[in-house]
C-alpha cells in the first residue's frame, strides 16, 4: 500500500495510490482501520500534499559511512545515533518550494562576524529515508522495531550549512535545519518495506548527486527507533529522517531537486528565494 | 489572567485561577475568545495537568550570564541563541513525577565505554521561565514579539548530564533533555506579565538552589521570539524555555523540587526511578 495525501473540499484527505497512478479515497485511520474508496483522480490530475503532518521529527546526522568519511574523516564515527529535532512546521509536500532563506532581520540577534555578510552559507539538499511510526512504542527492542512503523517515505533534510557548522560547534542544532520547508517529506508512505537494503539517490536539475543504499546506514532504522524508544515515546504519525548518503550540495533559486528511494517515488521541489520578510 | 488546565470528564479542559485559587471554567479558545463560567473547584480539589500541550517545544542553552560562567567560562558566552528542542512528549504537569531513566536497554545502541556503565550521569534541574505563543508569527521584529505571547508559565529543562555533554560534543543534543517527564510545565500560564525582571528560582526539598532574575538573560525573551521567527513560524501554544541560571544540581528518588517564577506560581514535581522498562 502506498499512503498519499491530497487536499479535498473538507480539508486534507488520505488516499491510497496505485501503481497507475490512480488514487482512490480512504475512509477511516490509516493507523487503525480503514477502507479504500472510490477513485478521486490521478496523480497527473491531484496536487499531493505531505503525506501526513507529523507530531514530532527526529532526525540523525552522519549515518552513512561514506557522507562521514567525506564530511570530517574517520575519527568522525559516532559512537551512538546522533539526534536532533526539526520542527514540524518546516515540512512541505511534494512540489511545494524549499525556500533559500532572507537574511534580513536575521543577523540583527548574532553576534559573529563570520555571519553577518551571510548567516547562512550554501543550502544543501540531503536525500534520506524516512520512517514513519504506526504505533505507539516505548522501551522496544531493535528485534521488534519495525512492528510498530507505519511504512517509508522521501525527506530531504535541507541544512544552510554555514549556519549548522556554528550551531553545531556550540554543541546544538536547530535554525539551521529547521526552518520553514527545511523539511520536505513525500510523495507517499510505502508500507510493507524492508528498509535494509534500498537503493537512495538525489538528482538535481536531472543530474544524479547522490547514489547509495541503506545498507551502508551505521544505524539501522530498527536500532534508530529502539534507541529512541528507550527514552522517548514516540506516537503514530512521528517521523525519522535517517540520515543521508554522500553528496550533498548547494541549492540554488530556480533549480529542481529530487529525492528517490527504491520502493517510495520521487520527492521532487522546486527552489526558490524566501520572499516572505517583504523589500 | 491564569490559565490552567485540568481533567474534566469529557477530556482536557482549560479553566481561569483567581488569587484565592479558585478555579473557573473556560469556555471557547483561550488563543481567541472564551468566556469564564461557573466555579468548578480549587486548588486544593483539582488536579491540574500541563497548561496546555505544545505543538513544538523550542529550548535555549546558555542564555544567564551567571550560569555560562559557572559552567564553561566567558570564552562559552554564546554569539547568537543556542536553540535546540525538546520532543512535545516531554512535557508533564504540575505534581507529576520526574521519572529517572533506565540504562537497561539504552545502552545496547552505545558505543562509548564511557557511557556504558552510567550513560545519563546526574540528572539535573533546570529552573526556565516558558514563553507561550498566542498568535502565529514569522519574520516579527523585536519590538513586537511581546504581542504574540499568550503568557508565561515555570519550566524545568530536566538534563541527563553525562550524556547531554557527549551529544553536544557531537554537535547535536535531543535525548539528554528529551526523554518522557524530562519537560514539566506549569502550573498555569499567566498573562500580562513583563517578562524583564522576574524573580526566577528553585527549591529542592524545600531548600533554595537556584535564585536569579530574568533580567540576567543574555538574550530576551522579546529576542528569541524575533530570532526564531525569522526562519520558524511560531504558532499558538508554541513553547520556548528560554534557559536556566546558576546552581542545578542532580535529582534522586525522592525528592521534590519547585520552580517558581514571580507572577507566575509554583511549579512543584517529585522525582522517581523509572520503571517502565520492567525487570
Amino acid at each position: 500500500m502506498k499512503f498519499v495525501r491530497y487536499d479535498s473540499p473538507a480539508g486534507p484527505a488520505f488516499g491510497a495510490l496505485k501503481e497507475s497512478g490512480a488514487i482512490y479515497a480512504i475512509d477511516g485511520d490509516i493507523f487503525s482501520d480503514y477502507t479504500v474508496g472510490a477513485q478521486i483522480g490521478t496523480t497527473d490530475d491531484t496536487c499531493l500534499i505531505a503525506p501526513l503532518q507529523p507530531g514530532k521529527v527526529v532526525a540523525v546526522g552522519a549515518n552513512y559511512l561514506a557522507h562521514i568519511l567525506e564530511s570530517n574523516g574517520p575519527e568522525a564515527i559516532p559512537k551512538f545515533p546522533m539526534l536532533f529535532m526539526k520542527p514540524t512546521t518546516a515540512v512541505i509536500g511534494p512540489e511545494q518550494a524549499i525556500k533559500l532563506p532572507d537574511p534580513s532581520g536575521f543577523t540583527q540577534a548574532i553576534n559573529d562576524s563570520d555571519l553577518q555578510d551571510d548567516p547562512f552559507g550554501e543550502v544543501h539538499f540531503e536525500a534520506e529515508l524516512v520512517a514513519v511510526i504506526g504505533k505507539t512504542c516505548r522501551n522496544i527492542t531493535e528485534a521488534d522495531a519495525l512492528d510498530y512503523l507505519l511504512g517509508f517515505s522521501c525527506g530531504n533534510d535541507v541544512s544552510a550549512r554555514a549556519l549548522q557548522m556554528k550551531e553545531m560547534a556550540t554543541g546544538v542544532l536547530l535554525m539551521s535545519k529547521g526552518m520553514d520547508t527545511f523539511a520536505p517529506l513525500g510523495p507517499c508512505i510505502a508500507t510493507d518495506l524492508d528498509p535494509t537494503n534500498l537503493r537512495i539517490g538525489a538528482r538535481l536539475n536531472g543530474k544524479e548527486v547522490q547514489n547509495s543504499s541503506t545498507s551502508d546506514l551505521l544505524f539501522s532504522v530498527a536500532s534508530l527507533v529502539a534507541y529512541i524508544s528507550q527514552g522517548v515515546t514516540l506516537e503514530p504519525g512521528d517521523c525519522i529522517y535517517t540520515g543521508t548518503p554522500a553528496g550533498p550540495s548547494a541549492l540554488s533559486a530556480g533549480d529542481s531537486i529530487e529525492i528517490d528511494v527504491e520502493g517510495i517515488g520521487i520527492l521532487k521541489n522546486p527552489v526558490e528565494n524566501d520572499t516572505s520578510a517583504g523589500p
